[in-house]
Parts: C-alpha cells; sequence; structure tokens
C-alpha cells in the first residue's frame, strides 16, 4: 500500500521530465534507479572528474545527487504544473565517498501544500562493501502555476 | 591587521596545494580569486553542462563552491600536514543561481584544534546586477598526521 | 538609513505583541533590547534552572532565543495580520554559554512574501568577557489570514 | 541483537547520571522513558509555561528536548570518563507543537571516536492522536579525559 495518494495521476512522467531537464544530472551521470510516490533512489558512477584531494567523490557532487533525490521524492506528490525549488538542506558526512558506484535514497517526510520536508541517505558501493556516506534533511518548495506568474510579474516590474 | 594568526607560515602554498589536487574544482572551472588566512574567495563562470531545469546552476554546485571556500579558508588556520574533511554544512538558497560568473566567499568565525566553523555566501553577477543566492555554515574537522596514522591503521586492520 | 522598508507601519507594537505573548519567554526571562525594521535583540540573564550538566545554559534554552530573535525579526517585515512559524533552523555551538547574561542578535538576510531567512548569533558575557557562543541560520514564513483559514478549515474538515 | 557495542559496560549508568546532572531537564520536566545502547526515549508533559504565541510548546524547548535525546544516546556509546558536548544541530519543524505529551527518540547513525552523528524525532500526543512534530540531525562530540585536562590547561593559561 502506497503511503503516499499523489496529486498528479501522471507523477512519475512528470518527474522523470524535471529530472531530464537537468543537463547537470547528464553530467554527472546520474540515473533515476527507482521512482515511486514520495520515494526515489538515483545512481551514479565513479568519475576521477569529480574527485576531491583524496580520489573521494566530492562533497558538492554527493550533495547534488542527495539533493536531487530530495526534489523528485517532493515532485513526485505536487500538484501538476507545479514548479519545485530546494528552499534549504542539510548534508552530514559520514564517511569517505569512496566506491565505484553510489546509489542516493530519498523519501518524504511531510508533504505540504506549499513545503515539502524530505530525507536522504547517499551510500557508496566499494567492492562488496556499502557504506552510508552522507545524510541530507531538506526543504523543497512548490510554486504554482499562479505563483509563478506573480513572482514574474514581479520581477518584470522590478526589472521596469 | 589580521584577525587570525595562521599556525603554518606557508598556509598560502599548502592552502592552494589542497584546492588545486581536487579534480572537481578543475572540472567546475572554480578558481581561487582571493585567499587570506582565515579568508577565501573562489571564482566559478556559469557553464550549462552544470545547470539545472531551468537553466540556472544546480543548487549542488553552488554547494561545491561554497563547501570548498570553507574548507579552504578552514584550511589556511590548520597546522602544517593537517588533513582536511567537512563535517557537516547547511545552505540555505536565497535566490536562483543566474548569472555569468559566481563568487564563493567564506570566513572562518571560529578556529580550533580539531574543529573549525565557517559561514560563506554564493554570489551571481548577472550583467550589472550582483545578488546574494545563497549562504553555507559549516564544521570542518582537522586531522593530525598522528590522527591520519591512526585512521589508516584501524582501517587496515578491520581490512585485514 | 533603514535596510528594509516595513509593510506594517505599526511593526514595533505588532512585533513587540507576538512576542509578549508567549508564556516561554517570560519563563525564560528574555526580553526585548532593542527592535529595528529587520533586526531584534533579545536579552537573558543566567538561571541555574536551565542549565546542562557543567552549570552553563542548555543548548535548547540557547537555540530558544535565538530562534525567537529570528521569528521577531522577520515579523517586523511581515504584513498586518500574518501568523508566522519557524520551518527550520541550524544552530552551531562554538563555546560554553558561560555568563552571567547573553543577547541573541538576529538579523532578516532575505525577506519574502511567504519565506523570510535570518541569521542570528547567541552572545555571553562573563565579567568583562564577551564570546560568541552560538549562530543560527533559519527559515520563517509568514501565514497570511487567508492562508491560517485555508489551514483551518482543512484541519476542521480532516476532524470532522 | 544490538546494533552498538557500548565501549562502557556500565553505560546505563553513566548515560542517566549526566542526564541527572542537567537542572533544565528538571525544570522542563523531561524523563528518560527508554535507554538503550545507541538509543533513547525522553518524555515530557506539556507545560503552559513553555508555550509560544498559540499555546503550543515553544520551538526551543522541543530542541532541547531532541538536543538531549541525542547528546544521551550518543554518551551511552563513548569510553568511560568522557565528557559530551553538542557541536551542532539541525531542527525541521513540521507540525505545531500540540498535545498533553511529548516523546524525543533519538539514535546513533554513526558513532566515531571523537564525532558521533544522531538523528532525532519529536512526536506530540494530543488525545488519541499521534503526529510527528520535529526532525533533529546533529553531531556531538566527546571529550576524553586528556582532552579535557589540555583544554583545562589552555583555559588556565589563557587566564593567567
Amino acid at each position: 500500500m502506497p503511503r503516499f495518494q499523489p496529486k498528479n495521476p501522471d507523477f512519475r512522467r512528470a518527474a522523470t521530465a524535471v529530472f531530464d531537464a537537468q543537463p547537470a544530472m547528464h553530467t554527472l551521470r546520474i540515473s533515476i534507479a527507482r521512482l515511486d510516490a514520495g520515494e526515489v533512489e538515483l545512481a551514479m558512477p565513479y568519475s576521477a572528474a569529480f574527485a576531491q584531494q583524496n580520489g573521494f567523490v566530492h562533497a558538492g557532487i554527493i550533495t547534488a545527487g542527495l539533493d536531487n533525490a530530495c526534489g523528485i521524492a517532493a515532485y513526485t506528490l505536487m500538484a501538476p504544473g507545479a514548479a519545485i525549488l530546494t528552499v534549504e538542506f542539510k548534508t552530514n558526512l559520514l564517511a569517505p565517498a569512496k566506491g565505484e558506484r553510489f546509489l542516493f535514497r530519498a523519501e518524504v517526510i511531510k508533504p505540504g501544500r506549499t513545503l515539502t520536508f524530505c530525507e536522504a541517505r547517499a551510500f557508496a558501493f566499494d567492492g562488496a562493501k556499502e557504506s552510508l556516506v552522507a545524510t541530507m534533511t531538506g526543504t523543497l518548495m512548490a510554486l504554482t502555476p499562479r505563483a509563478q506568474r506573480a513572482e514574474k510579474e514581479a520581477t518584470d516590474s522590478a526589472l521596469a
């Protein structure tokens, strides 16, 4: 039984479209491994181009995966046509991001009309070893089409 | 008058070496714009390859810049030979990261033997417009050569 | 010159009323020391009843002061009739909260129609010594009278 | 099977002693409801003296309970004689803290020689209704007797 009742019956296609529209995800070779209402897993292979000084994946790149997992998980529960933005997140780095591949697992803890709260964890797979490398808690915001118009008008008028 | 008294007289070279050793910084085209004891500014040009769905820079990439600014700022005050790792950070995203170039400005608020606390801000430059797009507070940890050996031995023995 | 233009000309009275309506502030003997548009200072004397195991003020009590400073600072910039709630905050504890009195200084960094971002610092005064003991970054939310009605109706109907 | 192997065979007594030594816990009427290696539940009755402007428990008081739950959970896994301090925490407030009693449930996610990472949740019980009102992620630090001496000597010499 699903924990959440999505407002958008077509949530899989909508969330996938938001994910696919992000060049950063392609560049980082992050892909959707699993997608359900309020739950997402993203996968990423190791890439030396995104390492820090010890050859492990940079904390910012791990954060990009965690943030996107939270965003897509939140987006599955938003109304059709909503835009999404990240308000804030906190990342705790628990172990070096050392491995051949990585998994970012996010779930919605509290959905809301405006704000959605998510939690996510990053795992590294190093041979047979799996380890928890980082956690995230984050707040995501839904912008309805009306709010997007109001925002755009405010911006246009501010620029005029 | 400098706010901080670095323990490492050669802190500029040491901090620059840690920065240069990170492939992720090269890949993201982030460079050191200014470096002082406890203070750092990093610069990054816009790159469409790291955009989110609206063409703005992805929050994870902004976070990579902020985290590295905090790390390098903290590293300038650490003892010679120390290794550095990020314990945690929180990012608040205040405006879309829209611009041709970006600046990540970090400063040490409280240095410590083991833990250093930093604050950082990310600014976007969009034509003549400068805007604050994100803030970070973060905790960095110094690992002395002795602690690095103890860690390595513990790991080697755990793997044996 | 004020940094912010308050929407509520009567913001001092409104913000003071929200502060005074909180029994927790009276119990903790926290008072308003300074109040401006987007800026607040709260003061608190030491009380042994709120100490942790070493006799210093408990981190949760320091957080109560920081959170309220953020909330009141944010409230000075909200529209008349708005209700305010805290979305999230992060506290970094930099030194023991040791002193006879404490100051919580908050300022709005980014006001918004719905969300306001604030930063705050807690200082301890121990004889002649002043020290920074903690920092907070926090997100506050404005609920307009309309949003408050919608929320109440949703709750009433959920309870029916 | 316990998830964690405590270093201190007498961890229950040691953790309870740290809890009991905190006047703030007595004043807030917070008590230990359950205590295991790496896991703690604290209970608190509602008290109007610690309410905010709507009669709900103040976010700072909820944070005091969450922080202490994290601290005691972390302390159960620390070596005998260690002192503990909170480095940082983030609280997300998900619903009004409305109820007759409250539960703060914390668990250690990653123990470490120096730093321990914990997660905690606050629940409100309002008649038959249980709701998740807040979450915390936090970093706790162990100070060994040696580190405490070094700290004290540094302080004494700084004061001389």
